[in-house]
């Protein structure tokens, strides 16, 4: 979690402060839970409710006994007095901290699906905007076929859909805590008092849980972030091929102030995606730690902890500020229709080979000599530069099968997009 | 993909004459779809229907035409004669290779989950046969305290079951073909024609496809199946624990004619879980590979089919493999309860120090003042070997608060998993 | 390891005859050092040399033993008689396999060696041929300054270098091979004996040894690996950005009869680079597989055997299959030097403006304000297309500064590329 | 970088204020080569030398430029009046921060180095003082035969040595530096001047740079850092097996008021050698994610920019943190040489069950007869308990080969470690 790359609803929510905090809910949970079933005494949590922690006291606790939950215990006593001693009755530390980590990550995840709805509806408007926007589609980023720059946007709209439904099972797969104690027994505790507690913090017991919540669950959602990271690392990729300087269709925003380069004067550069295109590798590399975290001596080791310190904070928020940089991105994009046009010309109208393909297969000709009629004609197109319709036109074996006006007719763009809107429509419907 | 860790069916279904047929399976369903939308005269797949293409034959011709879908069509018309030009009509090749790849995905994936239902068969029944088993619990390797060996493969089925649930939302995600042609815009099909056979082949549409089927979709998918790896190499990592020589809890069944090692004729080795172990790296490194996938140019590069050529077979069978192969693991285990008995035992009940502590705390003793009588005992316990209770019981801080009588009855391994079977059942209910 | 990415000589190094031939190249030269020794009767090497292991008959053996090397012992018996006893004196499995395991890998890293210096040969003959060619530099995807095509190549040449050198290294890190037992403490051997073995083969003793030569060696050696693959990547991408329809300044060799589409007559594919691309992800993978093996229990556990049975063929195999393409990709490139020059001169010499910033600078002015004067003839050139120099002349701030004789000499592309040669020869001289 | 996994000199080198030092460092080498070459007037470096870049402010300043470089040499305008405008003349940004760049990786490498050889020494101090002390050794978790305490921290020893010489090698690829302006063309700069300027920072110039130095270089240093993470991995899973409660062979130093457990009083557990496991991790991912770094866009894009200023601190701090901590868990191992001796003893000698096979052969039997007699008493002794070397005197099919005399001198245990000194004393001289 660099600042940098950190918004400040992020770094509240992974602040120490917070986490004493959380801590402190997950132990008034629990208080609240043992004194109905009459294991403490009624009125010790809101006699403690309203003790602020302070986490560099606790620090300083922490440098002599070696273990952060016992010196947040300490802390407690220090400032609630007394009563703090019926706090973590039979707990083990692994209750408060797994239960508490569960409340910080599905509240990220409220902020992240916060901003990726964002984003998408910058998409949705992109996507109506621009649905019937003709621009040249690429395979292997050649010139392929016709396509619309609204169903790019479209596309995107769809890819945050199912990022969306990963984000919101993975946030159900981790809104698991536990209040079971050393070893998942419940030996000084009970599954009724478990869920009572949890429950009154909007979350569910875990189904065997050991000292610890399964980390499974945790690998799931840190891949939910990282294939949502790849997603944005698509549409910054795209943006970064629209700006480039020979293609030119569309391209980021560029402030009044703002300077390219400390050399160039010239420069404006997709930096917005360049940089989301390097946070994703961020997000991705925390997807490849999680899922060592897996599997755990016994019930429970602690290996995981340390990387967890790390890639819960860093994950999170950095996804959260790829959301909301790339709405920015999207919203502001500066399309040139100009660019747009003189590309889809650029090739003479190679993008309608195929047309003329199936024309002559209609025209009765094997699949495979068509090819040949019209790949010859369409090399010579590349190489020379001529017109491609033209030499369409000229070539005896294609104008037995073809006349002029037939060759005309392939040549038409609205009929290349003419499903642009049923696509568009059935994408954004959801 | 190698022989070593690849079952039969598996194979098969990577094999080059289930892609080729499976190709074909395709083209013969949007064949059948432009029949009824008049497109191709009717009969025409029920021509080539049955002609079986020659893998090595197609490979032939692709060493000329360098493109392995044309090699594929051009034998088509070798087989299938003047008809078979008729297939492929207005579609790209992506169109077929994405939808059959979709099938040899789906396909796999269930293959996957009846060998996880067996998987998680296995482990319902030694969670039921070994509920009452008490067994020391151990977090950071180290004795804590007691819970039962049923509940340890109950945490198991549990893991399997969100396996489960995740490769079938992954199934879903993965069963998705297209038929939009070059990208994506229908240029000389229709959605009405997708829809039709894709239907008849069990698939969905992509929602915004390009000329490809989006590979968020294929991230899921190798996540989940990193998620699962990682949950067998759990059960792989508590197996090998268990046999660890000082440990002798459970073994790996060891076959008649089985040698351990080339040099000592003594050893039996849990060889299976540790290749388990090593296998769920390989799934892993599979995911990673699968992250860096998403971000194609434009309407598709090609970049991640030769990943997806190793990949996919490679952690599909090797999934499928280890399921199996942990099935076998988990069904054989020889459980060794003197050694159970004698590891619960060899710490003179120090893993019932916090019921000591807890009796202290609502006898009105401060919980850290608590603590520390206990642990100067238990510290006393551990180094020197004395009987933990006994010590307790001479501790003068310890007999002010506690009798000898109490101090016997916080000893008690049957109280320390009396929720044992509500857990269980609480588990194998799903 | 699969066909469409291996190379014969690679496939040959990775087939179980090899490794069983391999077995018995280990077997009898610590036979032969046992024989000086006089731990093994005179002869007996000699007398079982020449015999050929048969794969197929190890493998049913291996099917009751479930364990290879003893297999393959008691074939080795089946077919080189009593003699063959004295085979495996005192050694342990690991003794043959990690040794033979160090010869597959060194001779595969010779074989990648080899290749790798043809593509470097290639790189430096395109560094040499195109010199003085001078292409428009990018950065961010964006026009920046001019530079020569010659030194692109010059620069792949030196990465090629430092390949080369991490490989070497690598490869001297796992010419290691052990004969010191089950535990490495040659218990029936000898760090003698060890020494004359391996040092038949060509291999160091590894310096403290268990059961295994230690597997941070192969960490290494996948490191490079992958990081050489990254390399070949980079070449790759740069191929795929020129070949791109809009810069069009280099392609790679399209053969005759090569089709690019099985629908788009017309297209000519970069699919070597694609394909190059998405190979570096295998490699990269199997590198972070690597990482985990590094760390076994005790003297040895056995999870690592499974992953390297998977990635050591894949990563070599792979690698050296990408040299291979790569060498044919950079030496076949045809190069568009009409589609270089209009690409330079598309922004109106825009490429020139440091040259102008430094220029003003140099007459006094500040850098920030000499910067804004620029940026803002810049800008006004990118948006409406006007010739850079033309404005530049015409805004009086500028003309302040600058004549319109002195703004000329600033837009020289030969002084841009002045110092090319000396690069080149710097990078060549290696 | 987490402050938790932080020590001060890493916090420093990774600070603002010190990145802004060293691109002050970096300008001003530059701006002295550049007086020395007369084209900036002399005394201008010592004139700006002194003054110290206030971070915040060039925070504040680039909220609006957008551009960081530009807005420290705004800021140094601010500082040091009209003569900084010489500053970066004809340089480009990545001149300053990658030159800057490899300054400050340097340093952390070098202080990684001096706790690596703390490290180092603390292992040599342990392979010597318990070079004589047996234990046994394991393969699979399982007993196999007798190797010496020393011997395992002189692997360790040689391990680092290995290690030392991968970050070493790195060190060199990384001390890179360019000032060769937007492309690396030296446009308005040269090779001489670059080549003064960074011999005065200890830095080499780069072979072929473009805007950047070449990325292959800082991969090959983090690949180095991961491999060096699972070294120390290894040492810290060692840590964690022996003090596992049924081995208890060693265990991490107990502080006097260091509580193991929130809830069991009784607890001590390897948490330094569990928490070197997970960071282990951590370093790990940010290797995969610098093997991404290494493919830019022809003469550069800044994708890579966002992941080094995560994982170029993190990887280097957690490295640099881990070697601390591990030296002091290894210099204050306490050793339980009664736990060794009992975990020796516990088998009944199976750990010589390969000199009884050897001595069977020796005396004519076959290898396989041999194995199987051997394992036949072997799996007894196992399996109930039995004393192994009484069941191999009273096996008729032995008595035939060997006198109980002969059988009582294979359970020799002096004689399985002879070769201790050797190989350590081998290790220990590098």
């Amino acid at each position: 979690m660099i600042d940098r790359y950190t918004l400040p609803e992020m770094k509240e929510i992974w602040s120490d402060a917070y986490r004493y905090r959380t801590w402190l809910d997950v132990e008034l949970a629990a208080c609240r839970a043992m004194e109905n079933a009459g294991i403490v005494p009624a009125g010790v949590a809101d006699g403690i409710q309203g003790k602020v922690p302070d986490a560099s006291r606790i620090d300083e606790i922490e440098k002599t006994t070696r273990h952060d939950v016992i010196a947040f215990l300490t802390h407690m006593e220090e400032i609630a007095g007394e009563q703090a001693r019926w706090l973590h009755l039979g707990m083990t530390s692994s209750d408060v901290l797994d239960t508490a980590f569960a409340l910080q990550l599905t509240k990220s995840l409220d902020n992240i699906l916060q901003e990726l709805d964002q984003l998408r509806d910058a998409c949705r408007t992109q996507a109506d905007r621009l649905r019937h926007l003709p621009v040249i589609g690429r395979s292997h980023g050649i010139h392929a076929e016709l396509t619309s720059m609204g169903l790019v946007f479209a596309r995107f709209y769809a890819a945050l859909g199912r990022d969306r439904q990963r984000i919101l099972a993975a946030r159900k797969s981790v809104a698991v805590g536990k209040l079971s104690g050393a070893v998942g027994t419940y030996a000084h505790l009970s599954p009724e008092l478990e869920k009572e507690a949890l429950g009154s913090l909007g979350l569910e017991p875990e189904t065997v849980s050991t000292q610890v919540v399964q980390r499974d669950r945790h690998s799931e959602m840190f891949n939910a972030l990282a294939t949502a990271a790849g997603n944005i690392e698509q549409m910054a990729l795209t943006v970064r091929h629209w700006q480039r300087t020979e293609v030119g269709e569309a391209r980021e925003a560029f402030r009044s102030g703002q300077k390219g380069s400390s050399a160039m004067p010239h420069k404006r550069n997709p930096i917005l995606s360049e940089n989301l295109t390097g946070i994703a590798r961020i997000v991705r590399a925390a997807a490849g730690a999680a899922l060592e975290n897996i599997a755990l001596w016994h019930e429970r080791d602690i290996s995981h902890s340390s990387v967890e310190r790390v890639i819960a904070p860093d994950a999170t928020t950095a996804l959260h500020f790829m959301y909301r940089r790339a709405a920015r991105v999207i919203s502001g994009l500066v399309i040139d229709k100009k660019a747009i046009e003189k590309n889809i010309s650029m090739t003479g109208g190679l993008c309608f080979s195929e047309a003329v393909l199936l024309g002559l297969v209609q025209k009765g000709l094997g699949r495979q000599q068509a090819y040949e009629l019209v790949q010859r004609n369409a090399m010579k197109a590349w190489d020379e530069g001529d017109d491609f319709k033209e030499l369409l036109k000229a070539d005896a074996g294609i104008a037995e099968k073809l006349t002029p006006g037939e060759i005309d007719e392939f040549f038409d763009p609205s009929h290349a997009i003419r499903y642009a809107d049923e696509i568009i429509d059935r994408a954004l419907k959801d």
